[in-house]
């Protein structure tokens, strides 16, 4: 195990990660979805290989900007989840040369610029609001859905491809069994689709329903992005064991008061970002864990409060060394915070950082 | 004014940024204060040098490897604000050779360790904890502070420069008048302490008590950082007003759902940080205000919610436009997430990013 750190670092456990991709193509085959993970979670071109092992060929991203990372990194067949606003049009006409894409659409005219600026085909999803009221297309707003998919049909370069949903809802689940309930209706609404539109795709882009669902009848892809790490939060939702989790914050110890049960960690919100869960009006920004190779244990140790640098830690101090473990309370966001990973094993393993 | 935005941007109002530095550092001298202003909050190369430009020759970071980054870039003379750990040794042993330090010890331990393997004269501060409880040695424990000073007065290398306190309760307050009382008992104490220790200095840390305290008596040096840019937050605590507020988010609005009063822009937690304010049981992640170059206008639009690259805005959106400008809630966490920011007039400013 990697030690004598002399900053913050993120650790990445290989053989777990490279266990949840496999478990989840795996999953994506046996339930004859499509796999296009979304790589917003991990943003980096070698772990991004990792799942090109397993058979994926195309991928989901969030922006632009991680679409030309990607493609610059080999990936030519890419999703850009996020709604389309005309100034992506400056990336998007240099991607559409070289690059299949499919692309967010809301409106008729959204269909209308993109088939005048991007000159080779490309499909489009309809992102589908099934209650989680976020964004994209309302699921009963029926008009609105056919004006797109007649725009799309009359567009010699444009192919309707189908429905994508993200259904956040399931990231606020209490369990696995939660997590069905509030995935149903919208696997009711793909159903219902179905018989409406003909030979059309449905998407589901959760992480915590492609971790615990095993009913995928109606479900034609699968884009989770956060299963590659998980973390803390889906511990706790459900969506998996702590020994599934793949990504860690080693943080040196730079304080201890024993006698205030209380220890000062370099790690702040700008290495683990201020997402947290709450229980019985207590915040946890981030949970002591020991990891070793066969088990993970969770010690009765946690960060209460964190500031820009500094993380405060409560619990059973007694044993601490020079470095703590912290399983993240949200693997997306704290990734984002890092230029690099590093194995268990010491290896550097890069990745996009800030556009 | 900046339009066409491709993507989610950080806009610096030069004018006012420039204003804030002037005014703290003006301030300084008139209290008699050493100013030595934290550059945690900008992490900018550039705008350091607007300080510069106001005579300031010494600074504060929070890390190490802020220190190299503000060394490579000129600054010869600087504290890091961070309680001592044993891994730092390896880039303090560098920086020590041609950079002046100040740091931080917490005990007499911590002294013997830093005499050893720092060859040239530097100083430390002893971190005063006066209620906060973050971090630093509790005032009340002169058996710890006097064997600290003893250490350092052994010592040819070491030289005891002072007590430094960050106050953070002050960042909770609800307005000036509430933030000078809860720093009251840290000024008493520095009088106390003047009495006890003869010629050590004292120094005050927050943005907040910086803004709105008018009596230094006791104070001999000011490193506030926050100020530099101000934010939500400290308009609502109240170190400052609206008008005197640098830095902005301008976000492109991606999707309007008029009927909702909701709108999605692209600029979420990777692009603002999720820190928030929260008034009434409503969360405000960044308000919408309009600039110019005379005034600032609250607008009654807000962002509600934020996932990784998607905000929430919610409020009355009939003439909302193209993009948006974010007063953030939290400048320093915000400042962290982007590689450079943008002058009203469309100039670059290169900053840190990530290490």
């Amino acid at each position: 195990m990697v030690n004598n750190i002399t900053h913050p670092i993120l650790i990445v456990d290989e053989n777990r990660c490279k266990n949840n991709i496999k478990r989840m193509a795996k999953k994506a085959v046996s339930a004859a979805c499509e796999f296009r993970p979304h790589f917003k979670t991990h943003q980096s071109a070698e772990i991004g290989e990792w799942f090109r092992k397993e058979g994926v060929t195309a991928i989901t991203v969030s922006s632009v900007s991680m679409a030309e990372y990607f493609h610059h990194n080999g990936w030519n067949d890419i999703t850009i989840a996020f709604p389309l606003y005309p100034a992506q049009l400056y990336g998007l006409i240099k991607l559409n040369k070289s690059c299949k894409l499919r692309l967010f659409v809301n409106s008729a005219d959204d269909v209308e610029m993109l088939s005048k600026y991007l000159i080779k085909p490309f499909r489009v999803y309809i992102e589908l609001d099934t209650g989680y009221s976020r964004s994209g297309v309302y699921h009963k707003d029926k008009n609105l859905i056919n004006s797109i998919i007649a725009a799309c049909d009359s567009k010699e370069n444009v192919r309707f491809h189908g429905f994508y949903v993200h259904h956040g809802g399931t990231y606020k689940a209490i369990n696995k069994y939660d997590i069905e309930e509030i995935i149903a209706p919208t696997l009711s609404i793909f159903k219902e689709f179905k018989s409406l539109y003909e030979g059309v795709k449905f998407s589901l882009g959760d992480t915590p329903s492609a971790s615990v669902l095993t009913d995928f009848v109606s479900v034609d892809e699968l884009t989770p992005g956060n299963f590659v790490f998980y973390d803390w939060m889906q511990t706790k939702i459900g969506s998996c064991s702590l020994e599934d989790v793949a990504l860690f914050a080693m943080l040196p110890v730079a304080q201890i008061s024993l006698n205030k049960n209380q220890a000062i960690v370099h790690g702040g919100a700008v290495h683990l970002s201020k997402d947290f869960v709450e229980t019985n009006a207590i915040k946890n920004y981030g949970q002591v864990v020991s990891i070793s190779s066969t088990s993970v244990n969770t010690e009765p140790i946690f960060l209460s409060s964190l500031s820009q640098e500094h993380g405060i830690l409560e619990g059973e101090l007694e044993n601490i060394g020079s470095s703590v473990i912290i399983c993240p309370i949200h693997s997306c966001l704290t990734a984002n915070l890092h230029s690099y990973y590093t194995t268990t094993d010491g290896r550097r393993i890069e990745k996009r950082v800030l556009s």
